[in-house]
């Protein structure tokens, strides 16, 4: 029997990655067995600026709308925006109940609130520890370190044995809330046999452990207590005990602390309610920061990634009502700098230090830990959990590759590397890849969402790229030549101006007088076009496109 | 006497970067006494994939043809793109004779003959060690070591002192080619005297010095002498005598070469014109790739930056017709990850990856060494020449602070950041900063030089963002009400197919008909283009541009 029929004949578990494998970040995972299926996290990812039309890149809703009615719930591991920003269009398509711990809980009502456009999704918290059930499968939730708070691994049991798959996870020894990874219970599912172990592949190109939060608030601390001006911390609002610690060590060191942007607000406030923890006492609202000596103040806010209309880059431009940089300043990043926001990262450096800050980033101090296990984390989380079957997730494609050979090094026999797309299919004693699933992103656009087509992206690219000439041809046969009047407007083709406009006019209007009388509506349209597209070539190389009415006199 | 009017009674020397300075990388610095000026360097910075609409930015040529006449020279210390690519077009708005070294005479004439569009630039070779007299000056080309052959630095004699302008440097102890800077030269114009140095700042945070190329030698000859299947290695064509150097290598460890890429055959027959350096014997040609085993083959090749239609990229996508990546294969970047390039790069890797290759790259490997001196050579050169007046030159405005920070521990009493636009004054006593004139930056869009004006570009990236409808509305009176025929074509609008078409067209009429009937023609236009913009607007929250044309009947 090939193993292809063998597999076949039993009833399988499937796992079927539809983003967050390869180099997109996007993370959602569905996960079946007999029809009944479990969709583990639903993210986006934020385009580039290369990306013409588009905000945000999400998995392919049209293929995972085929899975409608089949899909018992959602299982969210922690709140980062790759794997909770897609719920509420994932939902829309498939409704189902999620389930995700208190924190993202608040944080998508939160959020739902002030940005939502469907429904909002209908979400269950649930704690580390809890156990659900959801058709074939009993989801149990396990504590995890990352850098957002109440992110959790999931073991799930299936019909054909133990699915472990880690979520985003590092650990820390010492992280800022005093919750472990839970590497006693991995330990336990490892002793009891794990079949499948699908495990964070992000830092596995990264040699020894992520850095400590102990750590991460020494270096913290070192720069705010020799800090002379104000202090001022970018990070991302959703490391909540990062901007608990800062507001400790600022008090520590006679600084009271601003919070400024949107995000501290919405993310403060999901801790509050998840955690009951209270805000932080003395703060001072962003509108007073300026009465606040600089040796005395510290400002946390987002802008780590320089985005446009972040808190950072508009103080950066002089262009934000509360902050401004002063002379003697520190600016500190407290975050990595992406691969893909460097450029708009180090303009936005170059516009604070012409403002006379002095600029502090994890490239050259200790400001920052990844939320991503490296190697050493990745191989103690294999050796806890000794799978016989694991699947790298969550990275690019050489991280994938770096991890599997770590895999293979600390003894698992069986690591398959899939893409998104991949359809691969596991029984008690066999795993085999059986389908390549081609996907079809999907895209968010203001209010819109949808794929490359409906957006229009290639179209939008090319006229961005080529321009737009409108001509309006009133055309009718005279008794030995045409009679034409043409107009003609452009917009976005280079250098063309008036005069232009008229000599494009002129050369068209030549090419319509010397068709045959005889000729078809088409072919007039088509020589209107023709003449138009190739005066615009011959002046700019540009293949811009034409939107040609034309009006009969004589119809 | 105020500081400014003692400056203005005498003549003073003045220095206007028109680029270079702050974030933009073309560079070209105006010097002139007297109504009479050089240029130093005419170089181009290549758009990231954020700039939709053109390929290259430029100085501001309009404010470059207001010297037309004035401009007595330019003087290129060196080939790359960044002081050289514009050359073409500023001689274009300023016929004036060009100094340079034989390599850059030879390249920009082989550049020329290939993709030249306007005249060729009138280049004067000089050698190192040659003066020049160019009205009130006196150009002195000095060896320096970069990562291009043929690099001088310039010691400029002026009615004011002696101006050194170090171009890109680095001091390398052994270069591949034995060519060290001309550090004994700087310290005899120390020696005698100098009024102000510009110096290359690119590495100015980067501690100690550059990796001479007999490190990068011995790590790119490791990295090979262990590879067991083929080795790929991508770099700038432009650093020849690394390439050769490869070359080199390969034959020592039993490897025959293959050059694949347009700019390795350019920049290498300009070596062989400049130094009359034989090509090297034995090379395998690019259509023969296949045929030779694995292990007996070097691969030389273009795209290190992931540029679309390089060679490597073509490469890693299986699109190029002759260098196909084999499972086992080694592909080495011998050259930097430059930022906003580092997202295509790491796609790039991923596509390698996933063809079986090992990639190895300057942060994993011993393979690249930086063109531009770091710390201690930058603080060398500033002890040798010992100037009464610095500006950093090239870099970031972060990196010019580090290397102000730099010359005045070094003892220089007057360091002074310029940014572009800056005009900058000097007499034998005096610096002043006089002006600060704003600049129009160029953009090149195919055969298309002109501001971001001439070019749309806001126009076309507005169009990209918000789509464009075309509406041709043909209007009469009736005796009770408008006759109203309207027709619409949209281009790049989200989600616009022939039904949103046909209800916009709907929605417009409507409107039109209800206007009272003695409106005038451009309240009907402005109906039309209201009513249309608000339609797409509801539908897509895009601010759609409209063309709008109206043909009475009754005209």
């Amino acid at each position: 029997m090939r193993e292809e029929e063998r597999l076949m004949s039993n009833a399988n578990l499937t796992i079927l990655p539809l983003g967050g494998l390869g180099e997109i970040g996007m993370n959602m995972t569905l996960m079946g067995y007999d029809d009944e299926w479990i969709v583990v996290d639903a993210g986006v990812q934020f385009c580039d600026a290369g990306t013409i039309g588009a905000e945000k890149t999400l998995a392919d809703l049209d293929l995972l709308a085929e899975y409608r009615g089949q899909i018992k719930a959602f299982i969210i591991t922690h709140g980062h925006e790759d794997h909770v920003g897609a719920l509420e269009y994932a939902t829309a398509v498939c409704p189902a109940p999620v389930y995700a711990t208190p924190f993202v809980y608040h944080l998508v009502n939160a959020k739902h609130e002030i940005f939502g456009r469907g429904r909002r999704p209908d979400i269950h918290p649930v704690a580390a520890g809890d156990v659900i059930g959801v058709g074939p499968f009993e989801v149990e939730f396990i504590r995890v370190c990352h850098s957002i708070p109440d992110s959790c691994a999931l073991a799930i049991q299936t019909p054909v044995g133990m699915v472990v798959h880690t979520g985003d996870f590092r650990i820390d020894k010492a992280p800022f809330d005093d919750h472990l990874t839970d590497m006693k219970r991995f330990r336990q599912l490892g002793d009891a046999g794990v079949r499948l172990l699908l495990s964070d592949s992000t830092n596995a190109q990264v040699p020894g452990r992520t850095k400590s939060d102990v750590d991460v608030r020494a270096g913290l601390e070192k720069v705010i207590s020799e800090a002379k001006g104000r202090v001022i911390v970018s990070l991302f609002a959703s490391n909540v005990m990062r901007v608990r610690a800062l507001v400790e060590i600022g008090e520590k060191y006679g600084r009271r602390t601003a919070m400024i942007g949107r995000s501290m607000e919405i993310y403060g406030e999901a801790a509050q309610k998840a955690f009951m923890m209270r805000p932080p006492a003395g703060l001072v609202d962003e509108r007073s920061v300026e009465r606040i000596p600089d040796g005395e103040l510290l400002v946390l806010c987002t802008g780590s990634q320089a985005e446009p209309r972040s808190v950072l880059n508009r103080a950066s431009l002089m262009d934000h009502p509360d902050l401004k940089i002063h002379p003697g300043d520190t600016v500190v990043f407290s975050s990595r700098i992406i691969p893909g926001n460097e450029k708009a990262i180090f303009k936005m450096i170059n516009n604070l230090t012409r403002l006379g800050a002095r600029v502090i980033h994890e490239r050259t101090a200790n400001v920052h830990g990844s939320g991503h296990a490296q190697r050493d984390e990745l191989e103690e989380m294999i050796r806890a959990v000794r799978p016989e079957v694991m699947v790298p997730m969550h990275g690019d494609y050489r991280f994938l590759v770096a991890h599997k050979d770590l895999a293979e090094a600390c003894g698992v026999e069986d690591v398959r590397i899939l893409e998104n797309g991949h359809q691969f299919e596991l029984s008690k004693h066999d795993a085999l890849i059986t389908d390549h699933v081609s996907l079809n992103f999907h895209y968010v656009d203001g209010p819109l969402v949808g794929d490359a087509d409906e957006l229009r992206l290639a179209e939008r690219r090319r006229i961005a790229w080529n321009g737009v000439i409108a001509a309006c041809l009133k055309v009718s046969r005279g008794r030995k030549e045409w009679e034409v009047a043409l107009k003609i407007h452009s917009v976005g083709v280079p250098y063309f101006d008036e005069e232009t406009v008229g000599m494009a006019r002129r050369y068209a209007t030549e090419q319509l007088l010397e068709l045959p009388l005889d000729s078809s509506r088409q072919v007039i349209e088509d020589t209107l076009v023709s003449s138009l597209r190739s005066y615009v070539r011959r002046i700019t190389e540009h293949k811009a496109t034409v939107l040609p009415f034309i009006e009969f006199a004589d119809d």
